[in-house]
């Protein structure tokens, strides 16, 4: 293992120290926690919090700030953050008009931040959240009943941010978050394994002319290995798994996030896009929204994913396109 | 080489369809060219261009907008751009005001954009230029005479645009810049070498346990190998060459880049700012401005670099504090 680090076992304390250094203008971090909060938040607004295990930067502190996330809960690498660490944030990030949780599907996530709703409601704030599982690869998974939450949770932060800035009530804020959820589907492709700090060596490995399709960003397997192709087909592959679960029509609205997954160059990520948009155009979409970059990664791991959002609204659309404040969107 | 491309000898084109069809809103593409340009230009504004080969995205195309360039271009991989396609830009690009051309430290480059000024005087366009060579690991170079021009480019392109955008002269650009250059220096270490996608291997490689300090973004040599040792080791050798470039004295003001190589985490790029950070606040310095994540990489190698600038005017933070419209800042 070749990485820029200390002590393996300080690689988030590290890294979430650097991160306030180079950000302190827009964010804090709660002392002793992972907990990750904006500084100046809107008054009397719902405050929207998200988290997980760390090895994804820019998620989730990345997006924290004006227009997207109150706090991000910043766990142990690949590994949940712990109740009293998520109760930190809600207590912090409460403005008295009640906190909305995004979270990622995993078990442990979900069994974590389902505690620290029930000691926060204990201390009488209201607290609601959303479950994303955007990724179409497998059902179940390795730390997932279900499919697993991925990239496309960065466009959950985005549309419920935005809401919550202009206002939108705890409930309004649910009501749109089981709307948008069900309209946001992810499918990626994996070169190569990520290599957490702690482990030292790539969670999984891959031929030198192998890629996996579907692929966990904490190295779940996915649904087929084979040679690597060409980026026309991979985003073949991609677009038409993609096309299979929303049932495409044409003339519908989508937004688009090509989502590199670590170590993957700008260049082929901009590659890929070109491919994928050739294929939606062929498919005769109307894509309104377009995004390109490391938003969820998986540390280290080469590859990329592609995020499609049916907008069924104009509202999302406008959500969406409104400008943020934070350090990574 | 496993990467996400489809010809190779078409992956700079593919690319920018690419960047195009994903930024539309901000970007057009000059047809048949490598030439990025801005859709609204600021009227009556000296024009701010740059580029260079290909393989630093987001550099230079991600900097096109409004508040930094108004067009960059994209040669090759690692080739500069001809000189047709400068004097495309320059022509496109000029709103009456002059252009001004900023111009890493290369051989190749130097020389086309040169070529490109004299056809633009001849058409009467008036064109100026300033040549950055802020990497200060090595005097000459594979590609250069004199020292590199790397990740420091992306302040003069902030600084300059802001001051564009703000109505200086090009007369007024040029001192600016002047003035600047000299106070921006740049250090890096790889950990890997980059593989261009029509060569298909590492330009060069490092053992399993190795990294070279003052690699520069073609793969040119640096100034040392050694075993990969703890980020605060690194951050101290970077910040001790960078102390004895600056001569640095207490109390003075510094903006400060930590800038991926192109496939370093951004938990390492944390990390090592948190070290750097510690250190620069051991020498009594402020740090005012902060900037970390991939902003000049080399394809897809390993490892990162530290930019300081010395902030000699409260304006020049002024202008990197300016906010822009572009892709990539």
């Amino acid at each position: 293992m070749k990485k820029i680090i200390n002590q393996p076992e300080e690689v988030v304390n590290d890294m979430l120290e650097g991160f306030v250094y180079a950000h302190s203008d827009l964010i804090e971090r709660i002392p002793e926690t992972g907990v990750i909060i904006r500084k100046q938040e809107t008054p009397h607004k719902v405050a929207l919090i998200s988290g997980g295990g760390s090895g994804h930067e820019p998620a989730h502190a990345g997006f924290v700030g004006a227009g997207m996330l109150s706090a991000a809960v910043c766990g142990p690498v690949f590994t949940s953050p712990t109740p009293d660490q998520i109760l930190e944030a809600i207590q912090k990030a409460d403005n008295g008009a009640g906190v909305f949780m995004v979270i990622k599907n995993y078990s442990g996530d979900v069994m974590n931040f389902d505690m620290a709703k029930e000691l926060a409601e204990m201390e009488d704030i209201a607290v609601d959240f959303i479950i994303v599982d955007d990724d179409i690869a497998v059902e179940d998974s390795t730390y997932t009943a279900g499919k697993r939450g991925v990239a496309g949770t960065v466009f959950v932060h985005k549309i419920l941010g935005a809401a919550a800035e202009n206002g939108a009530s705890l409930t309004e804020i649910k009501a749109l978050a089981e709307k948008i959820v069900p309209n946001i589907k992810t499918l990626g492709v994996a070169l190569s394994g990520a290599t957490a700090p702690e482990v030292g060596k790539p969670g999984f490995t891959l031929a030198e002319d192998e890629i996996e399709f579907g692929v966990g960003i904490h190295g779940e397997p996915g649904y087929r290995r084979e040679k690597i192709a060409p980026s026309k087909a991979l985003a073949q592959e991609i677009v038409s798994k993609l096309k299979e679960a929303f049932q495409f029509k044409p003339d519908e609205h989508y937004g688009l996030l090509v989502n590199g997954l670590g170590s993957t160059p700008l260049m082929e990520q901009y590659i890929f896009t070109n491919d994928v948009g050739s294929l939606l155009a062929a498919e005769g979409l109307n894509v309104d929204f377009k995004k390109v970059g490391d938003f969820m990664t998986s540390i280290d791991m080469a590859g990329l994913s592609l995020t499609l959002i049916r907008l069924e609204e104009n509202k999302w659309l406008d959500y969406l396109n409104v400008p943020t404040k934070t350090i990574a969107w």
